[in-house]
């Protein structure tokens, strides 16, 4: 530990998080940026260097004297593995340490098989993927996992996930940890797919909210910056919130007019095969909104408007600056996205809904990936963390 | 990127938000928790002890040999002034840096006679308890205001606040700072009381929602211990969220079945004038539950559920751990919460509602200079500004 007189003293893990822009600075400007002696600068660099988690840039940077060396973030210092676990699918990436993907695969994979089986199909998928791109194991920061249930954040253990079979309480970062020999994170689906999204689309904002619609409706919430998980971590639960325009139709929950029962992926399949049409799942929803069928594309409308009266009150409650709707059913695009601004803008407080921004997915189906590798990388960047990891 | 230091080191601020639990701690002991060297921790010390912001506790410590100085948090240090304004009734206080209440004063004051001899008020008022208490303006660490209407928090100017004639946009802090020769920190009434409320009641909780219902209704959110404003400022304003159970109420937004226009006091009261009673505000329905009234009494409840239906859609997706309901309305006490308790309990999912606690309000009244004064605590003892206010 450190014991400069300077009330704003930088450790090695602060100077990194200054790096992380991309930016390469050189030890004049990073003495400037931070207060700290030269001499200090250069000895935290050192480690940094030597865990490869900076490297020289290219460039070297004149201003009268000799030419002065810049120094600039590695992102290619470690790799991240990153699982989006879904209901039926799953789909694995491995990143750089700045979220970019190196090689991806996606399966077919029944989650309500168990865990073991599950998660043994993710430790193959991973060792094959880093195979074929000469990675190692020990160049693995960690691994982050989506779950789609809800996860004692802490633990990375599912809690009593509904459509999870066999996986309550089963120890997620234990199991993997020990096969791919690096630390594991764990969370609900939707949370990762929110950092995911506000990662990639829009890191200046403070206050996002993702809502998926899929099989099941559920959001994930950007606070400030951070995720919030809300007391128990079941914040985002916003299926089983009542419709106010809801007939009395009952949902698997016991209650009638949830959310989730009106319009999900699920129920509007319901509505289609009432109707006498072909639909199993959301997918399905979808390919008959792609054919132009009318019967289904007033159907996902209608969900919209049922969906915005729900984040009508959202926005009055949370005022976020962005709403991004992604999921299986968001993929029928603007007919979703029109039914939930026409209600949101007719129910919302002019104030909260001025310089809203109500938008579809940038990542679509990569979220998820992005979302974990972005949970694991913000956890083993974070200043606290690899000072450390350098002290150790 | 991220301007705080590491943690890995201490400036004297940081020092004092280790002192300000109230335990009074060694030399030995500050340099055990925080790693620094002991000639470091003695010179921020002695700075801290030169700005009155510490002192020598009473009972020196044996621990062998000579007895060591412990040294304590001096709440007594400076004063903090804040102020709750209603739409017609106002509450100044004086506390010390502990937020204790060292003197107040409540006057009837209609916010509607416009910024100017609203706030002279303030200024006399704050002038005589402070000179009735030997104190002087240059022991004024702040001044916190709350409003009640719509506040920009970093201008701290009102914007567009419906029941505040003339204050759009007014400069408070300049126009207040220049008379009381302080900083000077304005926002909305209910964020203040929400402050308050998890101030001194329940700090160690993260994720807590404290409901005002008065004239009209609003809620102030607290999330990971900080406030959740939202994008514009507007969060927390719940007063126009549609009830799922309401009749076509019409709101005076122009929609239809907002909660304000149900449960709030001036509803409530609409409601029993129509029913041939006495009843011009929330104070009168109050009296009316408090003597009796059976139909007062079945008014509020019936409130409490519609507050009720709007809370339990919130409950999923915000999952706080505590909710406090305060305001004028909430004095017809158990009445509002049992029916606030019963829909939520019954509509909310049962992770989330598992360990909520529903409660009133514990500061009552002052939950708005409590918190005002928190506000301006969490600011001028905030690590970063004593650092610089001691360098300076």
């Amino acid at each position: 530990m450190s014991s400069e007189p300077s009330g704003a003293v930088y450790g090695a893990g602060a100077l990194l998080s200054i790096l992380r822009d991309g930016q390469a600075r050189t030890r004049a400007e990073l003495v400037q940026m931070t207060g700290l002696a030269r001499s200090t600068v250069s000895q935290r660099l050192d480690a940094l260097m030597h865990h490869r988690l900076i490297m020289p840039a290219g460039d070297a940077i004149f201003s009268g004297g000799r030419p002065a060396t810049a120094f600039a973030f590695n992102s290619g210092a470690r790799v991240v593995l990153g699982a989006d676990l879904g209901a039926t699918h799953a789909r694995v990436a491995v990143t750089d340490l700045g979220t970019e993907i190196i090689a991806e695969r996606t399966a077919d994979l029944p989650i309500d098989r168990g865990p073991e089986p599950t998660l043994s199909w993710l430790v193959e998928a991973f060792t094959e993927l880093l195979a074929t791109h000469d990675l190692t194991s020990d160049q693995i920061a960690g691994v982050g996992v989506g779950l789609p249930g809800p996860v004692e954040h802490s633990s990375g253990r599912p809690v009593n996930p509904p459509i999870m079979p066999g996986w309550d309480g089963f120890p997620v970062p234990e199991w993997l940890g020990s096969r791919l020999g690096a630390p594991v994170l764990v969370d609900n689906d939707v949370n990762i797919m929110a950092l995911g999204e506000h990662w990639a689309g829009q890191p200046e904002v403070d206050h996002l909210i993702f809502v998926k619609i899929g099989t099941g409706i559920g959001c994930g919430i950007v606070s400030e910056r951070r995720l919030h998980r809300g007391a128990q971590g079941a914040a985002g639960d916003i299926g089983h919130i009542r419709v106010t325009t809801a007939d009395d139709v009952v949902c698997r929950c016991g209650n009638i007019g949830c959310l989730e029962a009106l319009a999900s992926g699920s129920a509007l399949a319901g509505q289609l095969r009432a109707a006498g049409l072909r639909a199993e799942g959301s997918r399905d929803v979808i390919e008959l909104v792609r054919a132009g069928n009318v019967q289904a594309v007033r159907l996902v409308r209608q969900a919209g408007r049922e969906i915005g009266d729900v984040l009508a009150s959202i926005v009055n409650f949370f005022n976020p600056a962005v709403i991004v709707v992604g999921g299986d059913v968001s993929e029928a695009g603007e007919h979703v996205l029109a039914g939930v601004r026409e209600v949101i803008y007719s129910r919302s407080l002019p104030l909260a809904t001025h310089d809203l921004s109500i938008r579809s997915s940038r990542l679509g189906d990569r979220a998820g990936v992005v979302g974990a590798a972005v949970m694991v990388i913000e956890h083993v960047l974070a200043p606290h963390t690899v000072d450390r990891a350098i002290a150790g």
